[in-house]
């Protein structure tokens, strides 16, 4: 997030704020983040090629602008030849979107219990038991998955019903609540994490499983943000509006769409990267993993599994 | 080529040497290639990822080093996919294998005949009558290949026996004569010109048929900078030295290493951009069609043979 310049210097890297230099050591970086005005040199970029470090930059909401990377390319090509092999294979394609949908309904039934107090129980339980996943084609599938999301949202509407701000039903382009306003803003940043993360590894954003294939945007980043989101989108802006941290004030209108203001974005964009430093017992990993790696371990077993592995979606860790 | 500072003004580019400042505007830029000392900004690199403009670096012997790639993807999931099938089915990619090695071939013996006076009769004869491409897997074609190209390079040797300088063979990391220097700097530019369009196309760089499919390489870079390679190198470096534009002196040595010197490389980027200036007529286009193009006209014409068309390279136009 700071601002300054990025120089190289005796074989490493050096930061220099306008005020103090302080050494990076490159043996210790495996990819740069760069938020805040950061000149580069030449020569830094020459030594983080030599290193193998890849740059993110990113704007001012956070959005992210481009990268670097060095004569070493980050996406291979195998992989990209081992994702369109399993996309193609219509049993392969099938089994990853039924993990996802069959993980993303667990995620939800997981929030949804975690609040059953504010809830007729009646409903939860019907919830839970009308859910069968059929076998089916991915577009089936992808059918069967926009029906649970119904049901799913009618469920939010009586959790928000018992908060200062309403959900209603689910609106886009544009959002025409608050509620609706704040999920659209944390899915698009949502997006941009996991897009991000797909960027620095082997995989090719655009060859999605649930989400089909197409030209216009990046379908595994929406397969992979598809199971984060109770949690992270969900389960989060709903704790924001309940504990009252975001209010009808930060937002605005325009016509019948609604947006977080300037001081919202600014409030929410806080809160959103201290949610992601969050840690989680990950028993896998053997050690406390911050919010922000569990997308990268996402990405590595779905990269295991197009090697051959078993596919099971957010697995060894269980949200706080 | 210039040291200086590359910065964000007025929402376009301002390149500053320390002297002066010259405004570059961002509209008519398509990519930077950076050879000097620059300093560059994060929020010029945000405009640039804005304009969708990729960003080269090249280390002092103008060696590549790295490249910047902006958010907007370019390259399409759908194409991908396509690309995928060409690769795996062996018959295909055979095919397209085929259509490389013997457009090459094809480049090469153009390249000899016009030089024809300055060969042995007989020798280019041999070259001509001895090349019968054979049926067989990629990875035979690729052997036969290397085979061609080692008889071409002694047909170049003898070329280069009536210039200034001499060719012997063809060596890499290091190159130990100016010659292959000169060859050596000439592919990079020519694979970074191709990535350039490569990286604007809906095809992805990372999935080749006659270079495999690797890890480590843009395998389509390499399999489309082949059809090129005889012309707007072999046969553009041969008239530089030939010319004498081109000198012993142009030159540095460290041990047996031998590389363009500064004011060499300078002169020879020059002439570089000249060559892809310069147009030819193209039938299927029925205009005038600058160099560069052509490369971007190649990358379309594998892009209707994955839809279905017949794959014809360099079709449709004569180098002059």
């Amino acid at each position: 997030m700071e601002h300054g310049q990025l120089r190289k210097k005796e074989g490493t890297l050096q930061f220099h704020d306008g005020k103090a230099s302080r050494i990076m050591p490159v043996e210790r970086i495996k990819e740069l983040h760069i938020f805040g005005e950061v000149d580069i040199s030449k020569k830094c970029l020459e030594l983080l090629g030599q290193k193998g470090i890849i740059v993110h930059w990113y704007g001012y909401y956070g959005r992210y602008v481009g990268s670097y990377h060095p004569r070493e390319r980050s996406s291979s090509g195998t992989m990209t030849l081992l994702q369109s092999r399993f996309y193609e294979d219509l049993s392969l394609r099938t089994a990853i979107s039924h993990a996802i949908i069959d993980t993303s309904y667990r995620q939800m039934l997981r929030l949804l219990k975690e609040q059953a107090h504010l809830l007729r129980p009646r409903r939860l339980l019907e919830f839970e038991r009308t859910f069968q996943l059929e076998q089916g084609s991915p577009p089936e599938l992808f059918l069967q998955e926009a029906a649970l999301r119904q049901r799913y949202y009618r469920l939010l509407d009586d959790l928000f019903q018992t908060t200062p701000l309403r959900f209603e039903k689910r609106t886009r382009r544009p959002p025409e609540n608050e509620v609706n306003a704040l999920m659209s803003f944390a899915n698009t940043m949502l997006y941009q994490l996991v897009l991000s993360e797909l960027m620095t590894s082997k995989l090719d954003p655009g060859i999605g499983y649930l989400h089909a294939t197409n030209d216009r945007q990046y379908s595994l980043q929406l397969d992979l943000a598809e199971l984060f989101k109770p949690y992270l989108v969900d389960g989060f802006i709903f704790k924001l509006i309940q504990r009252k941290t975001i209010q009808k004030d930060d937002f605005e209108w325009d016509g019948t769409a609604c947006y977080l203001n300037a001081f919202g974005r600014k409030k929410f964009l806080h809160l959103w990267r201290e949610q992601f430093k969050q840690t989680v017992y990950h028993e896998h990993q053997k050690r406390y993993v911050p919010y922000r790696e569990l997308i990268r371990l996402e990405i590595y077993g779905l990269q295991q599994h197009l090697h051959g592995a078993p596919y099971r979606p957010l697995s060894g860790f269980d949200w706080p």
